[in-house]
């Protein structure tokens, strides 16, 4: 049976998965990515992976597996012709030649693109944009990233560049950001801004159930998942915290969408675990304030697969990049 | 000799020219659009301009002129595949078929886009942008307005409808647009934007060069191209009245350029007149707000043409099309 092999490589895990030519995942493991330990072992562990996973698929499935090729979302700046990882600041990693490494390793043809790019494509062409072809598709994290599909192609811009739509300043947010900036977008409506905002205003005494579930001492511990639980509980701070935030991830799509005129807009990344919660105030603010020929076509949803979608969308672009059609 | 008309649409004037295939302008003429006499009247005049055109250069240069195909920017929404004007609200137009009532007219192959779009497109093949293959383009006029060319060609989005940066919601802003919306960018940034408020603040008493020159019974009179006159005589209000709208579009373009990653962006439109008065705060906002990445490799220039560049623009853009060549 022929496969894909798409590979997610974050600062924390790589997930990696087979995919068969349809999309569909039919095998995946997880490990800790361990950037620490240099490029050369995140390169080893990424060829391991995969072979790994092909070993282990086909004892399961008790079938032959031939891998066709390998596709790999990387963090940071990429640039997928020259198969160079130019820069990744939560890897280390700057001007890596990791197609040529990898295909010497594993004898494969090896793609490589931006993860947020890999992910937004899997959800647009397999997940929730199925059948869309002008995808705005944004992921709400650790940071918060866009990618475009436009015309059913991915959208690249100078030097692959596009996408950084967490670094936006927004008007009324001044918090430092690591990239430099003060107020980017990724400050306050990231599921990790949104933690750190909290914890914040919890230091700072603001009223909330999230003081008695955290006393200062293990204020640390405090997740995403947790202000959901606080929302669902009807705790008037964290419901005001997400409704800032949806507010806010809104009124940047608004700054985006008459300039680029999607025709869906998919909320990904952790965040999108929020659901509702993000989704109806970032809604609210984003109809609010684009034109009436915008607001009536215009869809936003979640993503439909979470972890899933960097796997199927890398495997699915490296099918695409092998038979030679455009991505 | 082989040329291709190229006609700018506007709400005031028609300007069709014939140019040749390098793109250079070889004759211009320009008429009033008197859009009130309804679409075919219209319709009737931009096909009778290219044919006065076509023997008014013949009698001009005694060469035999052969028009190969024509190239029309409207304003509004065009459907460039189906050959429609959409909606044009400052020609009162909807869904109009303009290029089979031009072609059975002509008896010549017609092609359309928005006005914008073949302006820009015009600006980033044979203007500032020659040799640049990811441009943002934006004209400020009447109003403010955006286009793409990516990888060297037309960015359009879902139903051709990207493009209106100009109807942006800016914070601070609130005077409300005719489009439906509040403190659009264009309400206060575009040439017609920055004179209403001049008119505004000259009626509330405000302390200009500006009273003498223009007494309330004179004021309706005062136009763009008088702030920058007032500006070159050092009056501190159109001084930062220009300020103001130049940083308003640098802020606006501060959210286009992490969302894209142009190479370069153009001013254009009347408002480019105004050159580094509105350049330099442009730029002093734009490259505080977005990150090293793109400070460092951004160009920010004005269009190299003005009234020609819809004509080059529209010219080229159908010579592409009849080739057979994308745009």
């Amino acid at each position: 049976m022929e496969v894909y092999a798409g590979v997610d490589v974050g600062g924390t895990n790589i997930v990696c998965g087979l995919v068969d030519s349809s999309g569909k995942v039919m095998h995946r493991i997880k490990r800790a990515t361990e950037a620490a330990k240099g490029p050369d072992a995140v390169l080893e562990k990424i060829a391991a992976m995969i072979e790994e996973a092909a070993v282990g698929y086909a004892e399961q499935s008790g079938t032959d597996i031939a891998v066709v090729a390998a596709g790999i979302g990387l963090p940071g700046f990429v640039d997928p012709d020259e198969g160079i990882a130019r820069f990744a600041g939560n890897l280390g990693w700057r001007n890596l030649p990791a197609v040529q490494r990898l295909q010497a390793r594993l004898n494969l043809p090896v793609y490589i693109d931006n993860d947020v790019r890999t992910y937004v494509y899997g959800e647009a062409m397999y997940g929730a944009g199925k059948g869309f072809k002008d995808v705005l598709g944004i992921t709400v994290g650790t940071g918060i990233a866009s990618a475009m599909v436009n015309n059913g192609k991915l959208y690249y811009g100078f030097r692959n560049m596009s996408g950084e739509l967490g670094h936006i300043v927004m008007e009324g947010l001044s918090d430092p950001c690591p990239c430099g900036l003060n107020g980017c977008l990724e400050t306050f409506a990231s599921a990790s801004g949104m933690v750190r905002q909290a914890k914040k205003a919890l230091r700072s005494g603001e009223a909330s159930i999230l003081q008695s579930w955290f006393p200062e001492e293990r204020l640390e511990e405090l997740s995403a998942a947790d202000l959901s639980r606080a929302y669902d509980q009807g705790d008037p701070y964290a419901i005001s915290l997400m409704e800032q935030a949806g507010a806010l991830l809104g009124r940047a799509l608004s700054y985006a969408v008459p300039l680029v005129s999607p025709e869906l807009v998919i909320i990904g990344g952790g965040g999108a675990l929020a659901g509702d919660r993000l989704l109806e105030p970032l809604k609210r603010e984003l109809y609010s304030r684009i034109l009436p020929d915008y607001r009536e076509q215009l869809k936003v949803v979640t993503a439909l697969y979470n972890d899933d979608a960097g796997v199927t969308g890398s495997a699915m672009y490296a099918k695409q990049k092998h038979i030679g059609a455009s991505v």
